[in-house]
């Protein structure tokens, strides 16, 4: 990139589709340091498979940027996330993905991070 | 939140907007853990005083979500950033904001956290 000195300087665009379409979900690591991670994830209609839960050690922030997913709670509740949405997943909040737009595709920005203490 | 259990679980959305533009550039915390904040900065045609560079200790990951913002990098060069658009800037880069959107507004996040070991 330009204008960046000596140093490199990573960038891209959260909102750039590949070209064709993914048939799976796809992550991609933003940004690692210890203890967290920020990832991008591309959803394109996928759903959690039946019976699985996210039952995850770390807290979770996770923001949908473009399209639409769909949080289903333990209780059966459901959240569904739009354009800006974000929420603060505790650490062991079981969830899964009820749903996720395919036109446009669902693009998640998600930062794992050392559970609240 | 409904269906959230027990737990509290915090939610805001990214691109909502105070009802009255605010006359300074308004940082709003999202997120922190040791070490690491996650922050929504709202700019509304703010730039960075004359002579002041930001010349930070951490690294910092931002992205704009909505608007343009430039920044300026110390040799001169500038990078404007539209919504998406991220970058990941190594403490001790040192930049200025050349200037920001006034309408729309220019949403900010930002991520920062400790440099690259």
């Amino acid at each position: 990139m330009e204008g960046a000195g000596d140093q490199v300087i990573l960038s891209a665009n959260l909102l750039r589709l590949p070209s064709e379409p993914p048939t799976a979900e796809v992550s991609e690591l933003l940004l690692q340091r210890p203890g967290i991670r920020l990832e991008r994830i591309l959803s394109t209609g996928q759903a959690s498979p039946p019976g699985f839960w996210y039952d995850q050690a770390e807290d979770e922030w996770v923001a949908v940027l473009q399209g639409e997913g769909v949080l289903q709670w333990e209780d059966g509740q459901v959240t569904a996330l739009r354009p800006g949405d974000w929420l603060l997943i505790p650490a062991h909040q079981k969830q899964w993905v009820e749903r996720s737009s395919v036109e446009p595709p669902c693009i998640w920005l998600a930062l794992f991070a050392p559970r609240q203490a």
